[in-house]
């Protein structure tokens, strides 16, 4: 077991020293050199875990999603609402999701993973927006597929808008900004009303995020038989 | 006379295929010797007008906006709808919008060069939303620049995701589907119900875009004086 949790940390170490490096550089732009110093591992280390750069890239985009978890919400509004709230508050702190993010928007990896990690993001917001629509959250004429492209598409202007005029510093405030010019669309009087919108409540929800990730990691591992 | 107008049309044909390389390329990518060998000019005649890659970028920058003129429309909502269908209509047809588009995007290009045009179409949507306003047709508690910020951020989202996912097939359509997201947060309902939306309409203006472009060159040519 200790083997196989230093093998795990060694993984996640390499995926953040990468994702680091391609925030910065860009995906053409980064070396293999730059992101083994930067993860203090040995190159057959690393390419244990990741035979390529490509590899690396593909890592980062799925490990990206373990750092966005948080319980569900009853109000699915609410949950898309805090659900990209919380991508803001994370992309500003974690190398990992802002990698991930000008990874799949530049290059010819963006033509590559793009469509991957865009069809991950449209699929996540369609599947709330479907479930918000059985509860009667939605106006009648909604088209959930739609308005998920949308809401995505939208979603990511924002956040290239606020990294190219202001490194990121107002992203949480844009969103929250972006969701108010978005949801008189969607959502019945009602619960338009009573949605949370706010560039505080990234915050509150981001350490609810940080908070679960730690709980469900805790009761994992209680969860596993003591072995070895 | 002869003179100056061979001139302008040899800026224009090396700033068309400097876009163009952009466009297919990326700024880092792009290269002199494609650039020439697409405009079919000397490498004189280039460095006459362009002393420098970035002078190239710079004069695409700005002779994308002289292809987006179009008259203006006494509902400034409409006009603002006309313009940002125009733009999805024009970036599918003219690699002068589209290379812009990739430049003020991506890498130390986009760092340098993207806050100016994000700027200008930000600027260009607060002065048509602040005539809105003044002619009653936003809702009281709408703030123009706010919502230029939004609206600019938003267009330019949906223009990355078509690009990424569809290479652009579907960018009048994703275009007019963001404006139907959007209008109703700032619409009074009286102009929302009026404004026309669509696809189509993007053909339409296109092509009056095309026809008052050809009409004002042909009157300004007429008010010159014969010389020479």
């Amino acid at each position: 077991m200790a083997q196989q949790e230093r093998a795990i940390r060694t993984r996640h170490a390499i995926l953040k020293a990468a994702a680091s490096v391609f925030d910065e550089r860009g995906y053409e732009a980064a070396t293999i050199g730059e992101i083994l110093a930067r993860a203090g591992v040995t190159k057959g280390a690393l390419y244990f875990h990741f035979p390529s750069k490509q590899a690396l890239a593909e890592g980062v985009f799925t490990e990206q999603f373990t750092v966005l978890a948080l319980p569900p919400r009853t109000c699915k509004l609410q949950e898309l609402v805090d659900v990209g709230l919380l991508t803001a508050y994370r992309m500003r702190r974690d190398p990992l999701v802002s990698g991930a993010a000008r990874l799949s928007l530049e290059g010819e990896m963006g033509m590559q993973l793009g469509p991957q990690l865009i069809g991950g993001w449209i699929g996540a917001t369609e599947k709330l927006l479907t479930e918000a629509k059985a509860q009667g959250e939605l106006l009648p004429h909604v088209d959930p597929a739609e308005s998920a492209w949308i809401f995505s598409a939208a979603w990511t202007g924002v956040q290239v808008y606020s990294h190219n005029t202001a490194r990121r510093s107002d992203l949480e405030e844009r969103i929250a900004q972006l969701f108010t010019h978005l949801l008189p669309s969607v959502a019945v009087p009602a619960v338009l009303g009573r949605l949370l919108i706010s560039a505080g409540r990234a915050r509150e929800v981001g350490e609810e995020s940080e908070r679960f990730t730690r709980e469900t990691a805790a009761a994992e591992e209680d969860a596993v038989p003591a072995a070895g």
